[in-house]
């Protein structure tokens, strides 16, 4: 063990030895269940130990005494996360917000629900459901992604296109410092200009300014079930001009996906839906307002002007979930095909088109299967490679394939990612996408609230930590 | 003069000799008309130079330039502010952004605009709407005010209770740091979370973190025409509960506004609409969806459940102009009683009815006249007092009646400011609003971007700057 092993051993036996045993796992063992998220190709180690902190005073314990002790701290949702950003680096303790999973109010005359960070995304949305009100983000995991994850990377899902991303539903939050102090962000009222906006700068923040131990949430009113439309097109191109004609019709769509060709053969295998090789390009759109007739009329309209196939609708719900089927099918369907690396790309919606065929070009240069669906009504999609993660070729033809996909998306005006965050598989990225200043300004702030720099380092602005081995 | 002045002379010189001469302003006559905005009761000095810079390079070598020389630099807009945020300081710089006024772009498929800070609000409405858009924000002074100014307070207007405020239609920022570099936030994507939310960072933050160069602005499609309703009621609170009634209906109002009986009253002076003495309040509520008559259906149900004396709606323009008059007569009636001061508080929308009773004993212990209108819909109202400016007992009154409104606000669970800033008038309050943990935070990442504390001193969160004399 290194002399920083050791000081480093020494302040955890320290830490363990003043917090209540019953937060404090060190078993290695448990620990290593905590040494990573769902992302491939990111550094992970195993934690020093687990806190598992039942209150938000004891979150503000863990952290004075962290912040004393000289350790650093990565927060840890539910870790479905595909960025790396919960990984765990040497040394480092982990805090999970595993067991502040409690609603702790839903107020149906003033639309807001306030709950800790653990609970399960998809528990609230039927918590609130209950009420006739409707939490609308939906991020792929919602079964088993946590609110806190969601807050720490501003997540989105199908409902952005309507409804907007996890930032634009929340109207407050409380948030332990990196020092232990607790923080309350934002007012209880629909508007408020009172000092800076601290609520949007801990939203999407990836655990890297303090930790987020209480989120006040707008809610909306349950809509009514939605009208489906899918929409077969003979390529990606057509489908792309029918995103642009379903975005001009006045009407909102509540979801506007899209599943390209590759995916599409992927699903065939996995579930014949009778999709013909003449099929290049599926769109899967819904309205759920109160003209939802009217308005599916207009996006199949409007897909039938972009060269559509074939069209069906459907306001029946069973129905609707059928359409949705080859939707959920995207991903388990590539998984099937090989190991898989997911990107998360966002371009400008007229753009879309453009991505899909360099991510074509990707594929075909490095021999490798490449799928592409996602969030066409936000230009945000997720190309996936498959590939085989025991072939070293291989795995070097997907990281490649990665970085020649997110460059691209910055080359079309785009972001490297939408909705997942940056974590430490992008971490280089973000030093790419931002210009120095924004640069120095980001880091700046970053110091501001955490000036030791112990929280989630290596995560978000900084170099790739070098991968390691659990 | 002191030897601060005498520094700060020399400091003055050196700036003005640097600068092209043609964005240099010293004569005081004309520096008289940028010492302070429409704000009252707020600390305002002559400024020692204006700067009328005419692009981004030129900002830059402005603030590079008063960075270096150690002068400090107060940003101002239209100066139709009334919080007093671009009051002059002693010996200060005033930035002023009237020369940056161009419209740079509209884009009606991606539905963006990229505008110059200086552009008038209504100048921008007007030229999106060639394009079948709509930029909602509309400000009571949208005639006046600019867009920097709008985005530098996060400023609201009628709209917000659908289409929500400025800062919910900025996608990016061109931003001229404290010493004279340029930042640029956002994206040009629907979606990105590829580091912080900077973009949000410097909505509302008044010219202290500073200096916003270029705005990329969201658009919507214009609606239909809307329709209006006008519902009298016999006092506020069965406004209020109308409030509540409409916001349940689950359509939503593109306007939902509340006069209360002084306002009414000052109304029949100016203009007689035929509000008699058992009108206690009027709800002005419209839609523009394209749902519109059913929708204001409901909301007169809504009223007339909830003890509305009576209800006129319409769909014709005209009439739907007419019926609007009441509102837009509001502070012209009340400004013609005497001198007013208008206060911006913002409670949770189920606390509008006791927010106005609370301002009615402040107005009888007083015995002052306060009128209270505003935005209902966001339970952002603007109590506005009136008071003889030239009687010194009176002003002093109207400062009691101001600070008991504020706080009052306060102990409602709502905040000091929905949509005007803090600016100088209510630093102060700030103090109250925030405890010590947000304070010092906010404090910390004011420090972070502007180190040396040289722009917009003694505004938003500091002990308010004294009242000086021009």
């Amino acid at each position: 063990m290194s002399e920083l092993g050791q000081a480093t051993g020494s302040a955890l036996d320290a830490l363990a030895a003043e917090l209540p045993e019953q937060i404090v796992l060190r078993d290695p063992d448990l620990l290593v269940s905590y040494a990573h998220d769902e992302s491939r190709f990111t550094g992970r180690h195993l934690p020093g130990l687990v806190l598992l902190p039942r209150s938000t005073a004891e979150v503000s314990q863990c952290l004075a005494a962290t912040h004393r002790l000289g350790l650093c701290v990565i927060t840890r949702g539910a870790g479905s996360g595909l960025s790396g950003g919960a990984n765990a680096v040497e040394g480092a303790v982990v805090l999970s917000t595993r067991r502040l999973n409690t609603i702790l109010r839903i107020d149906p005359v003033d639309k807001v629900a306030v709950v800790q960070p653990g609970v399960i995304t998809s528990a609230l949305r039927e918590a609130v459901f209950e009420h006739a009100l409707l939490y609308p983000p939906d991020p792929g995991s919602v079964e088993i992604c946590s609110i806190g994850g969601n807050v720490a990377t501003n997540a989105g899902g199908m409902c952005c296109v309507k409804y907007g991303v996890t930032g634009d539903f929340v109207l407050a939050l409380e948030v332990v410092l990196a020092d232990g102090r607790v923080l309350r962000t934002g007012t209880g009222t629909v508007k408020g200009v009172a000092g800076y906006d601290l609520t949007s700068l801990f939203v999407g923040s990836e655990g890297t300014l303090g930790v987020i131990t209480e989120v006040t949430l707008r809610l909306v009113p349950a809509p009514d079930p939605p009208t489906t439309l899918l929409a077969t097109f003979p390529d990606a191109g057509a489908a792309g001009d029918a995103v642009q004609s379903i975005l001009s019709t006045g009407a909102t769509p509540s979801m506007l996906e899209l599943l390209d060709r590759t995916t599409l053969a992927a699903i065939e295998q996995l579930s014949p839906l009778g999709f013909d090789d003449t099929v290049g390009a599926v769109l899967l759109v819904q309205s759920d307002s109160s003209t939802a007739a009217a308005d599916v009329t207009a996006f199949e309209e409007a897909c039938r002007g972009s060269s559509a196939i074939d069209t069906v609708t459907s306001s029946d719900p069973e129905e609707s979930a059928m359409l949705l089927h080859a939707r959920r099918l995207a991903l388990p369907a590539l998984e099937r095909l090989g190991d898989w690396l997911l990107d998360d790309v966002c371009v400008p919606r007229s753009r879309i088109v453009d991505l899909i065929a360099r991510v074509e070009r990707v594929a075909t240069a490095e021999g490798l299967t490449i799928g592409v669906f996602g969030h066409a009504g936000d230009g945000n999609m997720h190309p996936t490679v498959i590939y085989d993660d025991a072939d070293p070729a291989s795995r070097a033809a997907a990281v490649r394939a990665f970085d020649a996909m997110t460059g691209a998306a910055l080359e079309l005006g785009g972001t490297i990612t939408g909705e997942h965050g940056v974590g430490r598989l992008k971490a280089a990225w973000l030093e790419r996408e931002l210009d120095p200043v924004a640069r120095d300004v980001q880091l700046a702030v970053r110091r501001a609230l955490d000036p030791s720099a112990r929280l989630n380092p290596g995560a978000v602005l900084a170099p790739s930590v070098e991968s390691g081995v659990v």
